[in-house]
């Protein structure tokens, strides 16, 4: 398989799971995992060490760590929201990124964690800190980067200052998020020019929703625009659980069928993320995914089947 | 509402029910072109004169076309695949455009009509004739223009040289088509500007598929390429049926909440959209409709009533 050109960020383990109406069995959580890095993802966000009482979808972060497998190349990451959730992080030795979250939005950020952006950034440098201090590299998510359902659009500035901001709290990766997913390509490609010119684009990943279908083609314009990072979820995983049908995250089947249809490679198998997705639907799930690639791969092997090709 | 910057043409009633497994009542075909057009949409293919023995789905086509309303501003096409469907075309006084396909795949061209490409290409002159000799204006749909499932990669040269024997046909515009999804946005770049070189880019309108999520992401290539007509399908209507839940066309919706949200006028209102495919998909299809924006809107009207708003 050729060298990767792209790295797909793999967050159906943690941001697809929360977003899930119930939670999975840690057994369940460990396969998903294992079926991932067979895959051929590198970096899987495995789970977020936030209250068990906030998103009891993930209260099992602890066990899973303990539990977990270590693969030499695969790195694991988690959500660290507080000086509290560093402190699981830590004892979960497996992990080897730590991850927080931001909006730009202040409307978003106070419904989220009932502060202020500056204060929130604020609570956010004793992670940091830490982070630096125990050599932990540091991804730190930026919410409504291209929007927000409550200020509507959100300055390419202001996403550009908060994006420095954070390289200075000392973050190594910096992903910019589609909370929602009403971004459009020349928003997208907006925001990257301003962020451009206060953090180098090898320092900034993607987190885009396909809420509105067009997940990939705010992906291509990040790609055109020079992004090698880009998160996704397995089959979709975590879609809107209140709107049947609905997409969350992009999936990490489409993310990967449409680069290497286009010649850019992955290193990832998409035949063993369909044969994963399929175990999850039928065996934990129990509702469709919604990425449209797997689904287009399901019809094509059961046609295969019944002609007994 | 602000003058249209692009145009959709609505193919849902003729490629999308083409492609369902059951016939609707023509009643309710007819109430769908109604709510097509009080939405806004100015173009609207209704059927197509192939034989009912190869599409029963269409083959009420003659009655359909005699009980449709004329309306000032829409424009009504259909499908007219030889010179007997050009009789019934001539005889249904409320069509204002008849639309021919051809294949530039050898293969796809050969399994769909029993021709070679070239072969194919003459028996259309004699529709070309007809139109020309009628003042009809004349649509030509080339297939696989991004792709073959049986050839694979087709050169950008053939697609060129095509649409350009299509122009000398006298086709007023040629809907290259995504036949199969598989099209990727440097794919349609490249296509594109091989056949500008050959055919001006306002004769050209794209057909694309959803199949593997990339609709949108290979409509906004286009759309930066230049090109302002796009074919699209009331809430996805036509993805695969033996697929559960995969895509065919790109959905209307999809498309025009896209080029709103960017601030592209499209002319047409996005709730009357959602309303429609929420009539066909409870009243009339039985199965869900797989648009992003419809199933998203769906879940935000299901809140909102929710929450008493």
């Amino acid at each position: 398989m050729a060298e990767p050109e792209v790295c797909i960020y793999e967050v159906g383990p943690r941001d697809g799971l929360q977003n899930e109406p119930d939670a999975l069995p840690t057994t369940a959580k460990l396969e998903l995992i294992d079926r991932l890095a067979r895959a051929g993802l590198r970096r899987i966000e495995v789970t977020s060490f936030v209250s068990p009482e906030w998103i009891p979808q993930l209260a099992d972060g602890d066990a899973l760590c303990a539990a977990l497998q270590e693969r030499p190349g695969t790195r694991y990451s988690a959500l660290v929201p507080n000086a509290r959730g560093y402190e699981r992080f830590r004892a979960a030795r497996v992990l080897s990124m730590a991850a927080v979250f931001i909006s730009v939005s202040e409307t978003h950020n106070r419904k989220n964690v009932n502060r202020s952006v500056a204060e929130h950034l604020e609570r956010l440098r004793s992670v940091a800190e830490r982070c630096r201090a125990d050599g932990v590299p540091l991804r730190a998510y930026v919410s409504t980067a291209f929007g927000c359902v409550y200020e509507g659009a959100v300055a390419a500035t202001r996403v550009a200052k908060l994006a420095r901001e954070l390289l200075d709290l000392g973050a190594a990766e910096i992903s910019l998020g589609d909370t929602v997913g009403i971004g459009h390509p020349s928003g997208v490609r907006d925001v990257l020019e301003a962020v451009a010119g206060e953090v180098p684009l090898k320092r900034i990943a993607l987190h885009l929703h396909d809420t509105y279908g067009r997940g990939l083609a705010n992906l291509q314009a990040g790609y055109e625009a020079g992004v090698r990072v880009f998160d996704a979820s397995l089959g979709g995983l975590g879609g809107c659980p209140y709107a049947p049908g609905a997409a969350g995250n992009v999936a990490t089947e489409d993310v990967v069928s449409l680069f290497e249809t286009a010649g850019v490679a992955t290193g990832v198998d998409l035949e063993a993320l369909v044969s994963a997705s399929h175990w999850l639907e039928g065996t934990v799930l129990g509702r469709a995914l919604p990425s449209r690639v797997y689904r287009a791969r399901l019809g094509a092997r059961a046609r295969k089947a019944r002609s007994g090709g």
